[in-house]
């Protein structure tokens, strides 16, 4: 499963590098990277580019040796790991991507899935989980955009289990919440995490992970394409610079893949905090006019909407 | 003791705020606010200003009862306090200040000086203790001004014990570290927490803090009127915006006052996040150029310099 895993998350790294450069027009910049205590990766990230001020898709085959503390922070999502053991050889692959477009009417998406496997000290296998999800973050909100989004994964989803949108749906709604705010990063998408041989045999969840990551683009570039043209002024820019400080304090303050990666010794910090966006404002006190398009949006990021 | 903080934290705050508000020509704005669960603040800001893009000087008188999660939080602080109790009173009076300047040739700063008693349930004392600090971090490194500033803090500190300047020059230097990115926010000043009766008795750390806190407008306002009209370029813009993304980066994800804060139930976030800037910007895999003024900043950040 490591090496179909890995193979899986590359070719769709390759297409979908493939298929944002040909909406922007630019061509991201390709770094590979070899981890230091084990593994590597490899980071395409597109800057100021005609469309995307800020996009990276990354991959990372990680694997080594994890220490107590990133143990403990681990065992959040994976609750059978034994919290008792001093250090545990893991395994991890995955790809991640985040996309700022420039223009506001253009909504921020972030997509996740990875698997994982734990082995003990003397090799044997311990645990193995596949995690991820993807979720949308518009400054501005057209409803058609996130139905759309929604419809997307729910049609991934149903194929392989009636119930999974409906509960990563909710798993998304209550993992993207921006707690000290009281509202949410985004209007949602889908995650789950630890999803093991309690849920489904290895192969129907690797084949549930493969058909997710494929539906991201067509669930995204529609939108992409119907918003990047759009004209706006500098109020819309403020309001979505605003909006990117969010983003940056929930990627900071509470995302624990964030959190996570940050602990993890030889860590590639750039590649993790490409999440972030190129531009951030916090306005002190600033509140949306009432009635306006600013204030829809924050009002339905306090209450999660049932999209589809 | 809690009145005579409470008095001298206002009156501090009222002159820094009329001392800033002359260097800058514009005024701050003022929020009274009041916590539900007990006490209040006041929140003095300016945005946008001439001289200031922004500031922030606040005071805030808080207590109540701490849950266990903010009690776990501070016991890292403050040792003695006993992890078993499900809650504890408090009280907490400090002020805080951080101030973002336009121009690039002048630093930002941060000054934070509070203090702290916790009683039992049945309303006995239980512990008190002061924290607090002032610290510097430029986007360009100006070593006249960096030794001023330690200058003016040193003569503070030694007013009182010549040992607490050495030790709390390098208590700053540890915790205003940056692990993940291995490099301090800011070229330091000094920090501690957790004074108390085992240090002095509670008149001459009292003292101590005034002094400290006192010292605060001649160790700035200097510099600041060094540098504020000093000619930059779009370069030194997009230099500054990184530094500020870095400065983002401790606060919400190293500094344990932001934490504090931010689960402190009924806290102000607005208050706690003016620490912010009001722009930032995250630039993948930014280097500063070879024989730079901007990579000799990146150098003193990875080795704390003895500045007097």
């Amino acid at each position: 499963m490591r090496l179909r895993m890995e193979a899986f998350i590359k070719s769709q790294q390759e297409k979908i590098v493939r298929e944002l450069e040909k909406v922007d027009g630019k061509r991201f910049r390709i770094d590979k990277w070899d981890r230091p205590d084990g593994g590597g990766g490899i980071s395409c990230v597109l800057q100021d580019g005609d469309v995307f001020e800020k996009a990276g898709v990354n991959t990372s085959i990680v694997y080594g040796t994890l220490p107590r503390a990133a143990i403990a922070k681990m065992r959040v999502n994976h609750k059978a790991l034994d919290p008792d053991v001093e250090s545990l050889e893991f395994f991890a692959a995955g790809l991640s991507l985040v996309l700022h477009p420039h223009n506001p009417n253009t909504p921020t998406v972030h997509l996740n899935y990875r698997y994982f496997e734990t082995a003990n000290a003397d090799g044997s296998s311990n645990a193995w989980w596949y995690g991820g999800g993807t979720d949308l973050t518009p400054s501005y909100l057209f409803d058609e955009d996130v139905i759309h989004f929604h419809k997307a994964i729910k049609v991934a989803c149903d194929a392989h289990d009636r119930s999974y949108y409906p509960r990563f749906k909710k798993w998304c709604d209550d993992y993207f919440y921006v707690k000290h705010r009281g509202e949410g990063r985004g209007v949602g998408g889908i995650f789950f995490d630890d999803l093991d041989e309690s849920e489904k045999d290895q192969e129907q969840l690797f084949a549930f992970v493969q058909d997710c990551l494929e539906a991201f683009l067509p669930s995204y570039l529609p939108i992409v394409m119907r918003r990047k043209d759009m004209t706006f002024g500098e109020k819309e820019k403020m309001w979505q610079q605003v909006r990117r400080g969010r983003y940056v304090e929930f990627n900071l303050v509470h995302d624990r893949g964030t959190s996570f990666g940050l602990s993890t010794p030889g860590a590639r910090v750039e590649s993790i905090l490409m999440s972030l966006p190129l531009t951030a404002r916090w306005e002190y006190m600033h509140e949306a006019d009432r009635g306006s398009r600013e204030e829809r949006l924050v009002n339905v990021l306090k209450k999660p909407v049932e999209w589809v």
